[in-house]
């Protein structure tokens, strides 16, 4: 799976046409206008001759600075304080599966507080054996499990239900991220604490000023769900929840509740603000389901995409991004004209369930317009829906949960708009 | 093998045996004297009552302040300018297996080169029949593979050929990072400029002031070399070759050219001073072996070592990781005794190629001496050597390809050391 490259796809001779053999300046045409050719072979580039910086300068490195438009961004009109409001990933900018911690989106109900990790205490309490706090530390000294999941808010897509309203894809695909956590599985601490026989809901409680918080049952608890204190191979960041975060693989966003102080475990669920005025699912017959948690299957193509035009006529290397709450993807389909024909992806392993899964596919240009739609399949064999068919179960008033294809028009001049067909 | 908890190593109920019941002020006694009174349970922690910091103030995010700690480092001594130079990755700070792009360790031999990305060109030339110079756009538009490597340096513990030197598991193995790379792999390239039957070698050259370049046989470089241009989803780093390096997996680290700008194919190798003068082995003969690529199967204990020693009595877990430049990981056995008793530590998956691979073993302390080793062996069967087995056959004049098993020695206080056994 990994090193299919379909070559079968596209004819090797036509991939890089444009490209020019060496004595003639400039290879690449829509690049060359930026370029100085004093820095070009065979001139000796103006970076080469002088030594570079050294190594004292940057004990935490940064990207480079011709990197500064990689960065979190945010919709100005969609929340009224930075407190209570949320950024989003450059999804379009990235590669692979994994999210660089500083570009994970946010999102918080309070803001960030500053959380001193050494006054850091979990306690859980309620229907258990034992009631404990837990130091940081003590936390360390449980078994440890290092799971990649990727974390989706329930809202992300969520301005696009009446139709094409957000014209990128960081906007409209951006509340997700994927990162390795280093934690403790819940089922570890429980077995510490033991559990009456009626537990069987457990509320998760911040430390924010929010006091963000929700109900989970018992099931997921102790299936797979984390106290993670790590993402990718260090401390948790201040707005993912430093020093401590719950993890529900899978689940939405909002439950995974960070800088977390206490598990409490019940007989029924809590009905928590959070579950009941909101991340409910409004139908049209003017009923709300609750407890819609899972993350179904979805996918987006990254490039190109609204911020990634299409440069050059030719091969390019369509890219982008799956995952369902389900479980592992199992294949991705591909159109270019609309969905009238579909062709499979090629996918980036390791797949990992609940996990993002890269996925390419090479196509040709030549200055037609694309209708480009990329469809998930999980190994529930769920597949990824239309918004048409969303629409005909919930009608336009839900907000979360929106997991629908989206559509990007290519148009003739390589420029990509976020479109609704139908 | 992902979730074996080893329940059968450490009885559950000596786990926690410090930890307070509610209501007992301070769980853990070694956290409590940093600890603020005032912000523990039930009062309410000078956190929660306001707002926090907003979304607006981090568009590209950083670690939290309580983290500061955590940082590349360098031995002043060892290197005279910082242009040409090294710092080490903070391991014993680092979890899972992902490095963070912040953190991964610096080698430099002219210092870090300011490339512009829309200036910079890839020239392969040589024994090809189409000597072709590539720009950043063209190098996209190829099959793209995203893969986890690690990349070490040679030199990672060459100055603990002769004794313990540097009381560190930053300095002693800390010259290895570990990221998923995207990029398109040399055998796609080659296709496009094709190869004349007598080309046997390539020079990968880098643009830094250096000029930095080695020599590497065809076999390798039509196996799994890759021009990278990401690490770990957003673009590499400036100290790792923004905007493209050479990806040689598994090989020593200073092949992995980066900056590159040149791959000239020949029919033998270049003998350039970097695989002449340097990066070879001395032996005791006095003769000195040339092209030892591989970089063969390590581990290191990163917790506990000399930075992180063991606070409490009871019950811990032990850390570490594990990678061969020959394939997969398949055991680490952990000792406590100085390798008289092995026990075999759980391995956190995916366990990959040529990849960083986390271990964990539960151990209980009670304030006796330990000399904590560990031992890797990989898919080949081979074992990683005692120093002892090394020197037996290189002597101790060389400075490269240390792989040899470590000693920490735990005192009665708790603190670690780096020793020498035997």
């Amino acid at each position: 799976m990994d090193d299919n490259k379909a070559d079968n796809v596209i004819s090797r001779r036509t991939l890089l046409g444009g490209t020019a053999a060496i004595g003639v300046a400039g290879a690449s045409k829509m690049v060359l206008a930026e370029s100085n050719p004093d820095n070009l072979p065979p001139n000796v580039s103006e970076w080469t001759p002088y030594l570079g910086a050294g190594v004292d300068a940057n004990p935490y490195g940064m990207p480079s600075e011709y990197e500064s438009h990689v960065v979190r961004r945010n919709v100005e009109w969609l929340t009224a304080s930075t407190e209570s409001s949320v950024n989003f990933t450059p999804l379009q900018d990235l590669e692979g599966f994994v999210t660089p911690n500083g570009l994970c989106f946010e999102r918080h109900h309070g803001g960030v507080p500053e959380v001193i990790p050494s006054d850091y205490r979990l306690m859980i309490n309620g229907l258990v054996d034992r009631e404990l706090i837990f130091t940081l530390e003590d936390l360390k000294r449980f078994p440890q499990t290092n799971k990649f999941y990727f974390l989706e808010c329930a809202a992300n897509g969520g301005m696009e239900w009446r139709g094409a309203q957000l014209n990128g894809c960081q906007f409209t695909f951006g509340m997700v991220h994927n990162v390795q956590y280093t934690g403790v599985k819940l089922s570890d601490l429980v077995r510490e604490t033991g559990l009456k026989p009626n537990a069987k809901w457990v509320l998760a409680e911040g430390g924010d000023s929010a006091g963000m918080n929700r109900s989970i049952p018992i099931e997921k608890v102790l299936d797979d769900c984390m106290i993670a204190w790590a993402m990718n191979g260090e401390a948790l960041r201040p707005e993912q929840g430093y020093p401590a975060r719950l993890v529900v693989p899978g689940w939405e966003g909002n439950m995974w509740v960070k800088w977390i102080r206490r598990l409490e475990f019940g007989d029924m669920p809590y009905m928590a603000r959070e579950e009941t005025s909101k991340y409910t699912d409004l139908m049209t017959d003017g009923k709300a389901r609750m407890f819609t948690w899972v993350m179904d299957a979805k996918s987006v193509v990254t490039n190109p995409s609204p911020e990634k035009p299409i440069l050059h006529k030719g091969v390019h290397q369509l890219r982008g991004l799956a995952w369902s709450g389900r479980g592992k993807i199992s294949r991705v389909d591909v159109s270019i004209d609309g969905g009238k024909n579909w062709k499979t992806a090629e996918l980036h392993g390791p797949v990992m369930e609940k996990c993002l899964t890269r996925f390419t596919m090479p196509f040709e240009w030549n200055g037609e317009e694309l209708l480009v739609q990329s469809r998930a399949i999980d190994e529930t064999g769920y597949v990824q829906p239309t918004i048409q068919e969303l629409q005909n179960v919930r009608g336009v008033n839900s907000v979360y949960h929106n997991n629908s294809i989206a559509t990007w028009l290519v148009n003739k001049n390589g420029k990509v708009d976020n479109v609704r067909l139908g």
